[in-house]
């Protein structure tokens, strides 16, 4: 159903549309989607056999990469409405880069069973947004994250 | 050269070497290892091509990723000499959990360098133990992160 529903990283302009997390581009990525549930951003996953901490149960890492880019996604989201705008508006979205990532891993999250991200917004600063995020596997809540995204300075892709 | 020193997770027992960031049976995973230099740990990776989030640079997932099992397979690496052994003692190494994950961003992260995570290992409680780490691209320090790791209960595969 959520592929019906226009996630904001189908928006980000080609040069930015490379993230092995959320890059439609990225043939070998997790083409992770973003996109708003009510005023809940939502982001959704179903982890490959290969994505196992121990045979049945998913490694914290995918969890970590769920997390921030669900959180750049949803930080992008929230300040594109804030401009006034929504995916598939035509406007291209502003883009985030992580400043920081915390993940709570509750519960051995269960293989084989869809991941949804469920995030709430918050602006902190113009260019800073703190994105707390809750991971379900089916009903139940297995970690929860929070990322502090930060507008991607023009200068980044020249930085070192 | 760090191929030929002994990481903890060349001890982890089979069933404990599936994980997609550090174990070795996984054939798709990033095979980490992590091994004493001195009193600090460290792990290292080449990332791969596709590993980006935007062309040249790192993305953020996998910095998470590689401090994550960086710190699992350093609590391990510390209790294990706390118990009187060391990798290759032909004693099986104790697993840990992560029970939470954090990552500062500070630099972009360049491709196409060695990355080389440095952790520091802290007894917090006998079964909790703090893991702060830096992650370097050469000489550049671009995160630092923080891992409390749990010793796996034993009824961790049984769990949901």
């Amino acid at each position: 159903m959520e592929e019906n529903i226009r996630a904001i990283q189908d928006d980000y302009p080609d040069d930015f549309a490379w993230c092995y997390g959320c890059g439609r581009l990225n043939e070998h990525g997790y083409h992770l989607r973003t996109y708003w549930n009510g005023d809940q951003t939502e982001t959704v996953y179903e982890p490959k056999e290969k994505h196992i901490a121990i045979p049945g149960f998913v490694y914290g890492g995918l969890i970590g990469a769920i997390v921030d880019c669900h959180g750049t996604g949803s930080a992008s989201l929230a300040l594109h409405r804030r401009n006034g705008h929504e995916p598939g508006s035509g406007e291209a979205p502003p883009r985030f880069v992580t400043g920081s990532l915390h993940v709570d891993f509750l519960k051995p999250t269960p293989q084989k069973v869809l991941l949804k991200a469920k995030g709430t917004v918050e602006e902190i600063h113009p260019k800073k947004w703190k994105v707390s995020t809750e991971v379900y596997a089916g009903d139940v809540l297995c970690a929860k994250g929070e990322v502090i995204a930060v507008v991607m300075p023009t200068t980044f892709a020249q930085s070192k």
